[in-house]
């Protein structure tokens, strides 16, 4: 029953139902964890064979180049021509970095912060001030290297199809806004695929700040875990189609394909940002870790031997996402206080409870040990004023761990709720 | 027959013979390179059995960490250990990066200037003026990194013993210099084992700027080989003692004694400075790549096995540069006009020759078919105005293309000082 209609005295006596299961659930004294999106032992156990796919030092040799050596500061040509093939841009726009996207995000804000982007009439840090759009929910990490630079960070709503693109076209009209976050496809939290008309008016967009940057972070471009691969727009061809070729950097890894933190990651943009920021980061590598790029290629292969590891990652990580939906149906749906998507990939539940509760349901999780994303964590500077939006990443814990902690969470949903509406 | 006493009459007959050699070199159409400190593919052939050491997906679970999933930012505790057992410091003090320590370097400068270090009054990008020293010859990549951000380059003479402190120590009472570069064990390129009396100078600076940071980079912490592993003083623990415990930060890689680029790298500062930049890094990434610090500690096991295949590659790089030194005596002793270091360790030969003749005796190099480290590189900006240096890099070449190379090398810089000389 709805806790919206319920009667005073219908809500109290709910309310000691559920701090009566809240007791029962602290007593088990758990320590049950879904703040990240980590796969999960069982998954990474599916690809653990990439250890033995490269033993042979003959295997080094590849387009005359041995990657044990120094050497291809952009990466090999055969895994720029893997990363090609799964983005679907061009080889010479690939730069491959070392095992992790975000620290090729990074570099790309710092340097327009110390030296500038292609574009920029100056660096950033000369800059009075720099604005950055936050679609909000998004992710923390990225919201948080902007932050760390000094950007002035501003929430854009997302939409069914992604960013309110309304908004994003009304302040890019201030040249003092230099870029916005995106991950466009099973955006984190919410799991939306970014419409094609969102992408087609992303790719046209005509910003005051000649230097404005699109960080398209593709991190779960095909992270499927039910049903088929859908097919996605190369941005990178949108924007030169549209006369911004250098408007756009694309950021994927294999974190989430082989081992987390472990695996290769690569920028693509324009051959001009491509060949301004190899200048730039020669400044600060050699080369990046070839054996690995080697390695990943040599299992991997390309994107159809790609989208079929991912069916395994799909076989553990599919039971876990549907857990979570059927628990929330079971548990939330009739009390009708919160909303939640049910995406069918990447690795986010994302649920708006009622608003002004988020805090206090975390809160209570933490104190029946069950640790969850921070409340807020989704917007810019961790604050979220309707306090009221909650990541769910259900890939770490097994299946039975997951349902004890959505159990929980549930519970503890409905406490807060039950709080607010008795006060 | 020394140059410097010849008649006018035997220089030009010395002039004529070289010039008939070179003639006879050009015609070979050779293709030698002796640019850059990269160990040759035989060397590789001896440790690139570290491929197939850790293919158990058992192996990767350590002090109850799995390495194949995301976490411990400042590395595996195991490849902590190794590092802190190698270069004489305590875990606590060290923090893993990716396969570059170059990375690490620029990383700390990057921040220096981004936010300031521990001690800064104001992020460097603030100051009127940012001057690094920088005792040369030196390493060109570190003179880079700094330069890249702005800093005016001052050049500090190179000893016998290390840099010369006494003109560090009168250099350091400007506020505005903030720090030096030092290879302090076989330095780039003169192969110098800094003096303990040099250390201790170093460890007990006092400069006027409370920031200045030593950037101490032990590239060749263990890479004799010529004769046994050299002991040398943990200059973090003597910082530590001289009441200066935050001013170095210590650099070290595996890139020349497993996979050049493809190895594992660390930092050792202060616990106080690394735990200020684990917080700073980790805004930029989640965790290094953890299989690979495995993969290293399992293959190196610890200093005394490392110092085991240091032994190896000595094998190699012993008779490359007892060639090199061998070529330069019969060539260029009897001549007189140059002189060069006999290193037992590290990468290179420094080798100055007459005043005013570098470039153009390595565009005669480069007009016959052999490359070396441009004149100049081993000089802030690129620039030696005595323009005499040059840096030999014998570890690529087999030693018979070596001993082409280096024949050519010494007829150029024959016919360079004949030139000069007939002036």
């Amino acid at each position: 029953m709805s806790y919206i209609t319920m009667t005073k005295d219908e809500l109290q006596r709910e309310y000691a139902l559920q701090t009566e299961r809240f007791d029962a659930c602290k007593a088990q004294n758990l320590k049950l964890n879904m703040a990240r999106g980590k796969p999960g032992a069982d998954q990474l156990d599916l690809i653990s064979d990439i250890l033995g796919c490269f033993v042979d030092p003959k295997e080094c040799f590849t387009d005359g180049i041995d990657a044990r050596n120094y050497g291809e500061l952009a990466g090999l040509p055969v895994a720029r021509a893997y990363w090609a093939d799964v983005l679907g841009c061009k080889a010479s726009q690939t730069f491959l970095g070392g095992s992790s996207s975000l620290t090729l995000m990074h570099d790309v804000i710092a340097k327009a912060f110390s030296h500038g982007l292609l574009h920029s009439e100056r660096p950033w840090c000369k800059e009075d001030v720099v604005k950055f759009l936050c679609p909000s929910p998004g992710y923390d990490r990225h919201f948080r290297i902007t932050e760390f630079f000094g950007a002035e960070l501003i929430t854009v709503p997302m939409t069914a199809t992604g960013p309110n693109m309304d908004v994003v076209e009304e302040l890019i009209k201030d040249p003092q806004v230099k870029g916005i976050w995106c991950v466009p496809k099973y955006s984190n939290p919410d799991g939306i695929i970014y419409s094609d008309e969102t992408i087609r008016r992303f790719a046209n967009l005509k910003p005051a700040a000649p230097d404005f940057t699109i960080m398209w972070d593709n991190a779960y471009c095909v992270h499927e875990f039910d049903g088929e691969f859908v097919p996605f727009a190369d941005i990178i061809s949108l924007c030169e189609e549209a006369g911004n070729p250098d408007m756009v950097f694309e950021f994927a890894s294999t974190s989430k394909i082989t081992f987390p933190g472990a695996g290769i990651s690569v920028m693509a943009s324009s051959e001009a940002n491509i060949a301004y920021f190899t200048k730039m980061f020669g400044v600060q590598m050699i080369s990046h870790d070839k054996i690995n790029q080697l390695r990943h290629v040599k299992y991997l292969k390309d994107k159809a031997h790609t989208l079929e590891i991912m069916k395994k990652h799909a076989s553990v990580l599919g039971p876990k996402f549907r857990a979570v939906a059927e628990i929330l149906d079971k548990e939330i749906t009739p009390c009708g206080f919160a909303n939640w998507n049910t995406p069918k990939g990447g690795y986010f539940v994302s649920l708006n409870t009622m608003e002004g509760t988020a805090t206090r349901a975390l809160a209570l999780c933490e104190e029946a040990g069950v640790v969850m994303t921070p409340a807020g964590a989704t917007f810019p500077y961790g604050k979220e004023p309707a306090d009221s939006n909650i990541r769910i990443a259900p890939s770490l814990p097994p299946v039975a761990e997951l349902e004890k902690a959505m159990e929980v969470f549930c519970i503890c949903l409905k406490i807060a709720a039950l709080e607010k509406l008795l006060k």
